[in-house]
């Protein structure tokens, strides 16, 4: 069938209206009807080829929500009408150990939903910000949030997961005082998934601005990380920090808030390399160091439902299908709280 | 009382024959005749002021091994003619939560064996390469090795401690691929202990030459890291990574060895900062850097009694008190396998 996007021919062209295919369905196979699809920062740096190796035609969007419109004879899992939403991963092996565990974001043959390898024309994935999508039933979220919530549940398929997963595996919780570093897109979530899994939670901006915001997230305290004696005051007292922030930035001084056996988890990858880390900081308090890339299909399910009974959305301004351009601009000043929406309704208009 | 040692009067003169004095017996201190002490190259740093904040005159050691001459009215652990180890540890704080789960290594008030702060003349510790030691019973750990053997567990004390704390605190062990970077004094240690506790060992070396050395060590397997197609073969294939090299060196070409989950774990801390790692090696794979510093008396006494039952000893050279020069220059061309060790007798002489 084909179908409207919004996508670019090119690095240097802007993005604009395109006609694009999706393949039949197959048996395992679930039609989507886009309703909303978020804006990743990965969105913008993807189809501006600012990572190597971007296909074109680059259809981005990987935060999609909407509605069953055709499963599959073999599909049990969706049914048509379903609410549904697709994050980052549209395919994987289905049986390595990673896809074993339901830990498919970290297979080796994972796909992404937008500029991975299909057989489907034309050849590599072509993502949300389209009116429909056919994907394995594998890889299809249930959401059991309100519908009138929907818009707001999209970003959690990359934003929601990215932050709760390493959250999760390194153990946020009551007892816990956990750090979130950047108050942006995956912020904010960070902010408040971390605050409902009942952590104390420290927000760190770089904006005293943001400090009643960072509150109203459910941050429980708010470090201007500018300050060097605000961020004293914290020394060797978290047992988790979230590092949201892809920008080169001092390691350093977030290290050196960790307890003995504190983790420092970094979500973003800068395109320049941060100032290399002083070694002393790990050694001295057997601290760590680490990475964590989206989440698996059935956690980004246990996000979804703990999200849906915890009323968390994340905080979007919505856009029409034509505003991408200037929602991109708005997002590299970080002017956006926090996460742009593509209405994909107004897609044919 | 007043003892022999060899020490700096300053950081441009060379190690010489001096007299110091120890405190008077404590209630709870053990008075120990030293017979051996291990050279770390943390005690040439140190004496030699490449490290921050030496004070003089310097005497280093921190590996030390000997009998008990006396011990204070309310000492119970150990007995006159017993066979005692100290390590880099001679005093914490004794209450704090590092010190109460026995890890006096991470305690804000560890006092190291030498250049640490105590009321003793003269204002700062002593080390090892000296006749006697006066010791709180607390950091005084028992051996049981055969008498013959020890000269060679003298350096259990730094470097044996300093790989058997980030191994069990990962979990080397039967079923886990363990790599051990660089095979000198800790790294020979590394491969031994990883060995004994049942993982598989790959050692990393830049020596082709080392290969049968290291295979003598415990090491299943061999690779020369300079040759990157024997790196290529070991991709995403290990649990756990021990990297002893203090020298700056990229650490991504180990990190990409490392499993999903695994983790690269750094004793040593280099005088200029590493190249800084990849951050999509961590994010990929979900990986950690890590680091360790030495380990906690209860754990050094659990590594001495393990070494004991399972025949370990470090493999050393033997050097007399006025050899500590030609030891260090050998030292520092990584011209010995694997530890020098100074026969305290000699000193006198």
């Amino acid at each position: 069938m084909t179908i409207l996007a919004v996508g670019a021919q090119a690095a240097d062209q802007p993005l604009d209206r395109m006609e694009i295919t999706r393949r039949d369905l197959g048996a395992h196979d679930v039609r989507i009807e886009i309703i909303y699809c978020g804006i990743c920062h990965s969105d913008l740096h993807q189809v501006r080829s600012e990572w190597a190796g971007t296909l074109y035609p680059c259809v981005p969007g990987h935060e999609i929500v909407g509605r069953v419109a055709a499963v599959g004879g073999h599909v049990t899992g969706h049914k048509i009408g379903d609410l549904v939403g697709v994050g980052c991963i549209v395919d994987s092996c289905q049986h390595c150990p990673d896809c074993d565990e339901g830990l498919e974001n970290y297979c080796d043959g994972m796909v992404g939903t937008y500029n991975g390898p299909t057989p489907d024309a034309p050849g590599h994935t072509l993502g949300g910000y389209s009116q429909a999508i056919v994907v394995h039933e594998r890889y299809v979220l249930r959401i059991t949030h309100p519908e009138e919530q929907l818009a707001a549940v999209a970003p959690l398929l990359c934003a929601g997961i990215t932050t709760y997963s390493p959250l999760r595996h390194w153990g946020a919780g009551p007892g816990r005082k956990v750090g979130v570093v950047g108050i942006g897109g995956l912020g904010h979530m960070g902010v408040k998934l971390a605050h409902a899994m009942g952590a104390h939670v420290v927000a760190f901006t770089t904006s005293a601005g943001k400090t009643q915001d960072a509150k109203a997230l459910g941050a429980d305290e708010v470090v201007v990380s500018r300050n060097p004696e605000e961020m004293a005051a914290h020394a060797q007292s978290f047992d988790l920090i979230l590092n949201t922030v892809a920008a080169p930035h001092d390691l350093d001084s977030f290290l050196a808030l960790l307890k003995r056996d504190g983790t420092m988890v970094l979500v973003g990858a800068p395109a320049t390399p941060h100032p290399s880390p002083n070694v002393f900081n790990l050694i001295m308090r057997r601290r760590s160091l680490a990475g964590s890339m989206i989440g698996g299909i059935p956690e980004t399910q246990e996000m979804l439902d703990f999200c849906a009974e915890h009323g968390i959305t994340a905080d979007i301004e919505m856009i029409r299908a034509d505003e991408i351009e200037q929602a991109y601009a708005r997002m590299l000043k970080g002017d956006v709280k926090y996460r742009f929406v593509m209405d994909i309704a107004t897609m044919a208009g």
